[in-house]
């Protein structure tokens, strides 16, 4: 088999199917959040307005972030030089570790280099070394769960999405001394829907199961303190770890855990994607540290953002474009047609300089084509009446359905 | 099962077998590198000197590295805010890929979130799409290697360590229409020696093989431009994957694979870990591109690094001090016994001022245990007296073996 013949025609594949990915090359600049300079493939130039970063409250041009990354750097250098073990361990670790123990109400936290990682090598850690556990999966979970949970090579359970009738049956059919654990999402990235959290857990406690909380999409955004929608519904204290990162309503970067010092210390010491990597550069444990501190004090961020969510919703509602009704800060308007996605985004980047990515087949199910805009509380109004103003020119201009509000 | 109670003895067990971590608490020192300042679980604070750090020449404080990545941290802000795919590709990426690409001589360069990300997704990827390949696999290679192997479920092949004849005849044994990936590294970490890089691409050859290096303890310290033991010997092109990192002696953090565009691109259009997790953030992106530039151009670093290798290994053999000869930078001092080795550690850190961490099962074999030390540019002549001084005064104190040079 010639090998480049391989790629060409996997890569050929993904493009006829409408599925290949062309990187907006962005600059994007501190002060001016959202927005960015676009660089096109011929060189030139375009500003742009970003609709679609997962940098929820524009935290990553924060002051207090920024400042606090640059004097890391000054006093510690660029990276961290080393493993956790060996020579990478900065005091800027530890005291982030310190802080996001204190934000989720737990004994202890760990970080790792990505919520990716996060992810992989605590589910596949403890799936793969607790005896005869039995995984019980969300049938939405994000890939890098999915990927733990397939390394621990366990036995797993998929229930159905946001589910827990569906949880308790499976639970109740499998042998009641087997150790479990449930694994599921609080805000789903793409729909925008939340978990029932409390009915979870009230399964996973009828049959003795640990539970296990991915707040990705959550963390910074909901409860008083930003600890998640678990904060919000005072339910931390009933799950076992709660996952989240540092790279999107803190803007910066890194994953971790939070959880007893037993289970935190099983993860640290067992994880091979914990071991075995550089630790993450001082100056982004101090500007997450930094970022988590300020959002435990400071709700304006998040209130301005649900207030542009609203906003958004409402003037879409006005206009009868089509977008998924969900309890989060996801807004999704939905195209259900790839190329049309892809038609949409290009035009809306093109012509109005409104960058959101087209959301295609495998990140969502074919039918379900969406552009997900995400308000952030630096949008202007002008930004949001400039949006709706675009799709409703393409509404009209490509004749999509619209939606009596 | 009680959880608590399971996490509990795992942990207990390594503390028994004398391989418990406990992570230095350091606070590196930019500027004075390789001085940090320790912080002790009481509170209190010493300076030590970092004898340990992958942070190989020093880059990790290098001005032309802190300046870059403060800019960038003024210009785009703190993290890039999402996925390659969106909204998160920041044009710093896009030039460090280049820079990269470069570096290698390849078409094209594709960056991970870290060394080991890189090898996973990348090694993972190629071994679970390409039909019916047989991946062999370096007895000692890193576990970011085998994680990644191991998650394609491939057929794999482990050859003997550096040893060009057992990959011929395993390659031999095996049907010569199938696909073959042969994984190995130029620098091994812990003992230091080096692969005989061009035989392995010859056996490659004769049985239409793809080669896999991972050139991570090379890059930066090795060729006229820093690219590696490969480009030392000439034979950069006869590869069909570079793997390195951008977190030693780059001193910065990520990983990266240079290869042909359609190798990349197919890598970029698969790999999970690629697709599903948030970008470097843009700071990083430009610390390391500065970082690389420099050391194309600079031989300083390196010259002075060699000149520190060679010093420490005369002064230790002066002393009758063992350690395992190897060609490369690395200076192991075995100690063969891992409570003596964390003795030993714990002796040079409290009364010497040294950090060392002590390497012991499972980093190495059991009976193999050792202290790894990583002269820098940055080391002084006084910082080798002190440390072969104090060497010298604990192999007295301890008994050790001494050896004639």
């Amino acid at each position: 088999m010639d090998m480049n013949t391989f790629f060409k025609n996997a890569i050929d594949g993904l493009k006829e199917a409408g599925n290949y990915r062309v990187f907006c090359d962005l600059e994007r600049k501190s002060g001016a959040f959202p927005r960015a300079l676009r660089h096109r493939a011929d060189g030139s130039t375009q500003d742009v307005t970003v609709w679609c970063s997962n940098d929820y409250l524009g935290m990553g041009q924060h002051p207090v972030v920024t400042a606090a990354m640059k004097e890391a750097i000054d006093r510690c250098g660029a990276g961290a030089g080393g493993t956790r073990n060996i020579s990478g361990t900065n005091h800027y670790h530890v005291e982030l570790e310190r802080e996001l123990a204190d934000l989720h109400g737990k004994e202890s936290a760990l970080i790792f280099t990505s919520g990716y990682v996060s992810n992989w090598a605590a589910l596949g850690t403890l799936a793969s070394k607790i005896p005869s556990i039995i995984v019980y999966s969300d049938a939405l979970n994000h890939a890098s769960m999915i990927e733990g949970i397939r390394h621990a090579r366990c036995e797993k359970r998929i229930f159905k999405h946001n589910s827990p009738e569906d949880l308790r049956r499976q639970m109740a059919a499998d042998d009641p001394s087997r150790p479990k654990l449930v694994a599921f999402e609080s805000v789903y990235s793409m729909d925008g829907d939340i978990a029932p959290i409390a009915e979870f857990c009230d399964v996973a406690d009828e049959f003795g199961a640990m539970t296990y909380l991915d707040e990705v999409h959550a963390v910074g955004l909901y409860g008083s303190r930003g600890g998640g929608v678990a904060e919000r519904e005072g339910v931390m204290d009933r799950l076992t770890v709660i996952e989240g990162t540092l790279g999107k309503a803190y803007g910066v970067m890194g994953g971790y855990i939070a959880a007893s010092s037993l289970l935190c210390d099983f993860v640290r010491s067992f994880a091979s994607g914990f071991i075995f990597t550089t630790a993450l550069p001082p100056s982004l444990a101090a500007g997450a540290a930094a970022s988590i501190r300020h959002l435990k004090a400071s709700e304006l961020e998040r209130a301005k953002q649900r207030r542009n969510v609203e906003k958004l919703r409402a003037r879409l509602d006005a206009h009868g474009i089509p977008h998924l009704p969900n309890p989060s800060h996801i807004v999704p308007v939905m195209v259900k047609n790839a190329a049309k996605c892809k038609f949409l985004s290009d035009l809306l980047l093109d012509n109005y300089g409104i960058y959101v990515q087209p959301i295609n087949y495998p990140t969502v199910p074919v039918g379900t084509e969406r552009l997900r805009f995400t308000p952030t509380p630096l949008h202007t109004d002008a930004d949001i009446d400039h949006l709706v103003g675009a799709l409703n020119d393409l509404w009209s201009r490509c004749a999509l359905a619209r939606e009596v509000a």
